[in-house]
């Protein structure tokens, strides 16, 4: 059997890469670092790559727009796991320096916004440049670009730069939730405490088009952990909304949502079924929601439509 | 082959025995008039009868309670079409005798209920009492226990009342509809225009209960003609709905929206599904709620569960 | 000062003369009887009578159709308190004769509808014959026109029958509630445990109008402990809804409710705020809907509008 | 009297700079560019500018995420006016090269997203860095730093680049939104066409708690032209929403809407009320939702509360 090849967005050092090296299955797989997200994500669909680990979503900064506009925009994958690794920046420095020498810091745009103010309070006068990642930050201070960098622990020590500050963060429990994306599947199986993320598209001139959608999920016990809005770049005030629901497409609930989706929707386009990481415990679906429910309501109803007569039950 | 029998609520020459008339399938019928409608509803039950047909409501004086709550608590029954018949009352007396001579006014409460303004003009002074038809209106007031009675056209003529007046209501256009009503059996195919009768029962403790009921129907696009509370008989304040839908249990939302009302009510009770009577022309399904658009949303589905790649078709 | 004069639907020995002789203010009061429910209403409306005192529903036979469709066809009136009373029926005949001596029994069509049951096992044989209260079904039988009597304990011995049952019901725990009904003035105070009644008239035409109309309600916080629907007598398929909301008009939710309802429906008619009666507890108000979190929410509204900063709370 | 102050996202050149220049008001006023967005509203904050003007979301790439966060978290701002402007990128050089002698391009995020497909085609081997704005490009192409700059005609021309191409863009119709902010002051009044932004956070552990916001604003007829999420930074799955609703604070409508939201919401943030800008026709309100309405509704409230007759209307 060959190796997997898991491609991510890199360079080496990001935390991309941190959150890939906690899956059993990386440990002897090639990782092959990519330039940007959709460099990450064409590797999949070309088959250069067997998954992509990208970035979605930070706690602080919010949706990794690019990831989202490729994964909506772009040719079918489907996510197969989420991670969610806490973000704990280094500030360092090259050749030693401490922070009243420095005038210039690398960052990525996502880590200066998370640590904005840390930026302010330590290095009020340096000017904060934006770079492609988070490596990149370390690799650009190391070459002598920049006086610091905000970085990545492994970034940092891979190249040389003094670490002066650890942890550093606006927010303490700073998150950010990547996924791993293959080519279309079947999902894994339900594990009880699933995630399935969609992306729906309304159409703009319908008034309560957005209420009739969260409506065809509350209508069948689903639950919404997420929903974020994107243009849809015809116009201002198009968009799509990606949906991040609670529970598996395999369950009887999950499914006729979907179907209710495809059916008042412009577009439904499905991403996946997968485990919900981190410690919440899973939800069970509220009272009527669960297979077995639809299995009675199902048979009921074949019962109805034979004709059979049905003794009241309350 | 044997003759078919058909109950009804007698006696003869009520308005329920004219509307059974209508039906082609009574033509050559042996009609068996019943003293209540739970009479006539048993008949059904026990065998002794096809087919009942009963008074259901009236568009003045409202539902029919025996027959909502013999429907609801008794064994079940289906309706397999509606009769709706004008209701025209007959106002006659006795002996040729005029209004001014009229002390007392024999009437069925439906039928005192929908002619009061008329009563209070035309014989103030009279004593209106209620009887058990509008049939035995007439036969009581021409066996002497009353000077008048409010009566059916044919009810008056067979039992040599004199009619003062015809075509006697308060609203000019009343109406009432009518059921017939068998054993359980399969539904009539669909027509496009069709009705499904229900009863669902309500957690009474659950705030908000009826809005979920209603919202089962609108999210799949069912809309009501009709909706009537009945008391369970358990306490004040507990009540059972009974549903007018428009639309055959044999369609696809008909079916979701009867399965999703079975699993978040505490009973529901299927009570047939018919064509609709009278003129109104059909309301085809809202956009996204045919049978084609189900079918098609339940192929995604398929697609999607299978892993099978799903273009973008925005 | 004059004699308070209570109108109620008579003759004397009805449940509503015993729920009316409940009320500490009826005490010293006049009582009329009345023959009918509309005429003990006119009574209040011509000045005749300062209140009347009428059945609304019955746990079991429903609701009284004449008090509800005088009320919201009638001149404007206003409920000021209801009263729950336990319907407990005697069955008595004439001259001391048992069960099986009787061939004839005189009932309101309420108590033979909920002692239907016990008729049937008790005097299977007897025809039963509507006749106007539960009181002129004793005075019949001691008239000598019926054998037996469902009727009242106040009226069997004021009538000199003979009691062979008391506690007669198929339901063991069945209630009527009774409504004390003035002319319109402003509402007694709120106690904490109100109820409001109003009849809404929707647009037939308008699909989801119930679902609209039930919207209105809940996102005000408003629960429903009765919903009931009245045909308008326009044509079948027209109603009107009465319904019994938890709360009292001059509370800040049921206010902006009622006036939502105002905008939205053909029409709405308000027929008063009066203290629940029985033992259930008052319920407050949902989060964020008491009249403090409407003064709050007003007057940040207020300083909104006027430009005040604002800042944030959260 | 002293000149007016207006300070924008800079530097000179940029697109607020000509979206700025649109507003008659500023014509003489002194117009100070600020590096970041941040500083641009801090100047009106502490009193160094009367307004600012910066960019809130584009039609293709979305929301600009630093503006959001710092209206939502920081001091009181109201956004007086809206300004939409489409946006043309010009594809520039240093010395006259041509595209395949362009190894290096600088792009603002926005600029580089926007154009990703025209880059790809254009200068496929060329590496594109991040930088702060468009005019930064420019200016940073003219030092020689990169080879070529996505920018504004205006900075490409004051900074003496070779424009290779005029109107690049993925999508022809990219439009980007920027809004005036001042300190709080009343709203400019109605003009019948208006927008009124706020943001809603909602308890997180509330199921339906988005449903419920919808909610609240479609009773009153209220539309929403735009909703986007963004993360409160507490936590992944925790959002604030960020909403421009249809009409103006002062519309009876939209005043009882915004506090419905502040009673149910863990905060709502008022972000002002403004004409929309753009050729799109006003919408009226919904049927019962003008300020008549409200006005009449309020009334009859009035009226029925004070115990006055109401006949009906129907």
């Amino acid at each position: 059997m060959s190796t997997a090849r898991y491609s991510y967005l890199g360079p080496e050092g990001t935390f991309s890469e941190e959150a890939l090296r906690t899956l059993p299955e990386a440990a002897d797989a090639a990782l092959l670092p990519a330039r940007t997200v959709p460099e990450a994500l064409d590797a999949v669909r070309t088959g250069d790559a067997d998954a992509a680990l990208v970035p979605l979503e930070n706690s602080v900064g919010g949706s990794v727009p690019v990831t989202v506009d490729d994964l909506v925009a772009g040719g079918p994958l489907q996510i197969r796991r989420e991670v969610v690794l806490p973000i704990r920046f280094v500030f360092a420095t090259r050749d030693g320096r401490g922070t009243d020498a420095v005038r210039t810091v690398a960052a990525h745009p996502q880590a200066s916004a998370q640590c904005r103010h840390w930026l302010r309070d330590t290095v009020p006068a340096a000017t904060v440049t934006d770079v492609l990642s988070n490596a990149t930050a370390a690799i650009r201070c190391a070459e002598g670009e920049y006086d610091g960098a905000l970085s990545t622990p492994l970034a940092a020590r891979r190249h040389g730069l003094t670490v002066l500050a650890e942890g550093v963060a606006d927010h303490a429990d700073a998150m950010t939730r990547f996924v791993l994306l293959s080519r279309p599947a079947p999902a894994p199986p339900p594990t009880g405490n699933d995630v399935t993320t969609i992306a729906v598209f309304i159409a703009h001139d319908r008034v309560g088009a957005l209420l009739a959608v969260l409506t065809e999920l509350a209508v069948r016990g689903v639950n919404l952990s997420r929903i974020e809005s994107r243009p849809t770049g015809e116009a201002l005030g198009r968009y799509c909304f990606l949906l991040d629901c609670t529970g598996h497409v395999a369950d009887a609930r999950m499914g006729e949502a979907l179907a209710g989706l495809r059916r008042i929707c412009r577009d439904v386009r499905y991403f996946g079924s997968y485990p919900r990481a981190g410690a919440e415990p899973p939800v069970p679906p509220p009272a009527g929601m669960s297979d077995a429910d639809f299995t009675e309501a199902q048979s009921w109803l074949a019962r109805v439509r034979a004709g059979d007569a049905d003794p009241p039950t309350g």
